[in-house]
């Protein structure tokens, strides 16, 4: 372990935070809030701390696969520890566990929540909060990549630790280009998001915060109801849609730029994430016409949109009490938190390409095992995938499973709520959802759970977010060797 | 596909049937049963059909691995299909599908029931339900093997479909040698156990029908209240003790029995099943004791020793209604489901070695990716395993998930109870457990949903006993061409 490497990184991570603090603290001071206080505290603290960990940089600037994952890994539990200081030390939210798990959950764009009055919290605080959704939709990482002059660092390995999908499509050979490309995009579908929700009506800060929360497919809203507060039809489709764009892999988007459509529109993820979006939402909605729980057919198919978006993207915004909808559509929307979006995009989940390759390789097992002698791959796109890759894909599915099944056990242990709130609640943390079912569904929160569950389900969205192994690695002794 | 051929199979298939029926049949003579002429039926129908089939011998008798496959699933749909007919011819169940589901039930040793009222089935059906478990614990086709002289069959394939398992050890490089030592080791097994509940006061027909349904872990009781009706310390421990010696790997069996005794107890899938069973109990026990279910720490010890073993050994007998167990009790249950016994039991489920494998690959992924010029691989034994079957496994795991994604849905579309009764469902009868979570637990039964979701789950009992393959695939087009 290069420990001053590392050490050095979290220091310019603290310092970036540190910058993008003063937003909420100019809005604090703009607005006379109480919380000035807490962030200007916040803001010093990682300044100072940030400082003393750049001010030498290490002359082994070495980063290897093993400093690549631990400098990600504890980047994120940085930035959630100095993030939750401003709910922490203004009271808005009383417990360190609970400001953390808060923070945590905007970082890893998961969305759940801890707060069971929203709309008291002060401006500032509620700006934050959505922030950091759009901070870690794009990955501090690759933020930091994007902006610092790095070129002696060899990131390839934090950009690969970091971003979302079974592989890290290389848009063009230089890799702060290709982030600020990244970036652009996103910055620029966060504006036109804005626009689309002030002509809707929705005031500045309101657009602002639903639209950051769209973009890291997070969830958090600023009103108690959610998205479901407007009751608009308008801002519902608005939505829906960015929340389908904000989960479509941003590779594709660069192609487009290029003028490459015809690659874009024929991407074998793309086609199936919106195959599976139209099937679970013709299932949802079949759903609730049968049940009647709207009136009209035109409300089940508006909800049911809403929804199917909101859970497949792992955004986790809400409209509708989905916990009480009917069995199918509750199963749709339970299997459309494991599936997630597309790689190389915002979304959490198991990612689109992965649940492919996952059902192509049990076909290929079918056909292989009545005619042995057969040579077959996994194909997409037209290409055959290495055997290792369809293997990491694999071993990751059972990492994830195994995790899930653990986490379940821990939270049900505490013994609050029941099996399917324990079950759902795990699961939803893990692939960076937001709400669960029962207790914990879009009308519920996370404040019932103790403090040992908080941490549990906090490291959870980490391991989600991450991909898995950045904080399962933490755990190998082997990792922390000289 | 050599249809004659599979034909021809299915033919001995039906005569062995017709023979096995005999058994309830004279049963019903014996007690005057008006079931009678439904056993007298059902035989005659089989023989008539068998020898039909059976007369003239194919010129190809080659059986290659889409043989095997083939004639494995439909051996099996076959048996289902005929040996529901007393059930149905009877009228004591009334409806076609829902004596089929409780054949397959049997035979796939899964347990799960459509019956309000067991104890108003005469006792020659009754005997019939369980025996069904006896036969189809070992397999139909070991059955056939070792009794008919077919020397001129390449029976290899039929034998590694049928069994369960990621291996099938070789224990002897006679087939038809070993399939008689596996059958003798179960007979006397079995017979063992009839004593022992014998000596515990049992009657002598009530010994037979619980250590048939023991020895196949499917869990038929013929009490309303399963095991439980006895209310006996020593009956509950003896049956407690029976699962979890059925659930051990034959292979260690005939290990002990030629003296290698240390190589048995040196097996890491026995030593894990044994430390997960510990490590549940505990659970369980710590669980009950704090949420005071039971008045004494040796009751909670008990009724959770009993039902650990029940369901981790994917039997199902009951003597207490866990689903009103506090929630960590219950979560330890549900993943109990899905681990199942050891490889080359009677036991269902994923399977303790394939669980073993999925964890050990997580953990060589996890030290791959900061080392990954390390030569490394899975262990199990002391001996380094083939990539191929670590492939096998982990597509294996993956199919399992997908057919219970796919199979929730459907049983949650029939509206019948909630998510969590969709859910425990399908993965009940996919690990041929028998008894789900709700209204599905020990207390209920599967008689309320409709003929629709029973076939998809008398589909999974099929999927989860033959291992996957056989069922999937008679889906693939590619298997029925000439």
């Amino acid at each position: 372990m290069n420990y001053k490497m590392t050490f050095h990184m979290l220091g310019q991570i603290a310092l970036v935070e540190a910058v993008l603090l003063t937003i909420p603290f100019f809005i604090a001071v703009g607005r006379g809030e109480s919380t000035i206080v807490a962030f200007a505290i916040t803001i010093i603290a990682l300044t100072v701390l940030g400082a003393l960990a750049v001010v030498k940089p290490p002359k082994n600037k070495s980063i290897r696969h093993r400093e690549g994952f631990v400098i990600v890994a504890l980047s994120w539990v940085t930035m959630s520890l100095f993030g939750c200081l401003p709910f922490f030390i203004s009271g808005y939210i009383p417990g360190f566990i609970d400001s953390l798990f808060e923070t945590v959950s905007g970082f890893t764009t998961t969305g759940a929540t801890v707060l069971t009055d929203i709309e008291s919290l002060p401006s500032s605080l509620l700006f934050w909060r959505s922030f950091t959704h759009w901070i870690g939709g794009m990955g501090v990482l690759v933020f930091v990549i994007a902006i610092l002059p790095k070129s002696d660092i060899k990131t390839m390995h934090l950009f690969t630790a970091e971003s979302p999908g079974p592989k890290v499509g290389k848009l063009v050979s230089k890799l702060r280009f290709t982030a600020r490309i990244l970036y652009a995009i996103y910055v620029l579908f966060t504006l036109l998001e804005v626009v689309l929700l002030l002509i809707g009506g929705m005031s500045f800060f309101d657009s602002l915060i639903h639209a950051f929360s769209t973009a890291g497919t997070g969830g958090f809203s600023n009103k108690n109801m959610s998205v479901g507060h407007y009751d608009s039809a308008y801002i519902d489709a608005v939505i829906t849609i960015f929340m389908l764009l904000f989960a479509v892999n941003f590779n594709l988007y660069y192609l487009i730029l290029i003028g490459n459509f015809k690659s874009a529109i024929r991407s074998e993820e793309l086609r199936c994430m919106f195959t599976v979006f139209l099937v679970a939402l013709i299932a949802v909605t079949v759903s609730l016409t049968t049940a009647q729980v709207y009136e009209t057919f035109g409300e089940s198919l508006r909800y049911g949109a809403f929804q199917v978006a909101s859970i497949m993207t792992t955004t986790g915004f809400s409209t509708a009490d989905f916990a009480e909808w009917p069995t199918l559509a509750q199963a749709v929307l339970f299997i459309l938190m494991f599936i997630g979006g597309c790689a190389g995009s915002t979304a959490g989940g198991l990612k689109m390409s992965r649940v492919i390759i996952l059902f192509k390789n049990g076909l290929l097992h079918l056909r292989r095992s009545i005619n042995p002698r057969a040579v077959a791959y996994v194909k997409m796109d037209g290409h055959a995938l290495d055997a290792g890759l369809c293997g990491n894909v694999l071993a990751y599915f059972g990492m994830l499973m195994i995790t899930l099944t653990v986490t379940t056990l821990l939270v049900a242990a505490t013994g609050t709520y029941g099996l399917i709130e324990s079950l759902t609640a795990s699961a939803t943390c893990l692939n960076n959802v937001g709400p669960g079912l029962g207790a914990i569904g879009p009308s519920g929160n996370f404040a019932a759970y103790n403090g040992f569950a908080k941490l549990v389900l906090s490291f959870n969205m980490l391991v989600g977010r991450l991909e898995i192994l950045p904080m399962l690695i933490l755990f190998l002794p082997k990792t922390w060797r000289a």
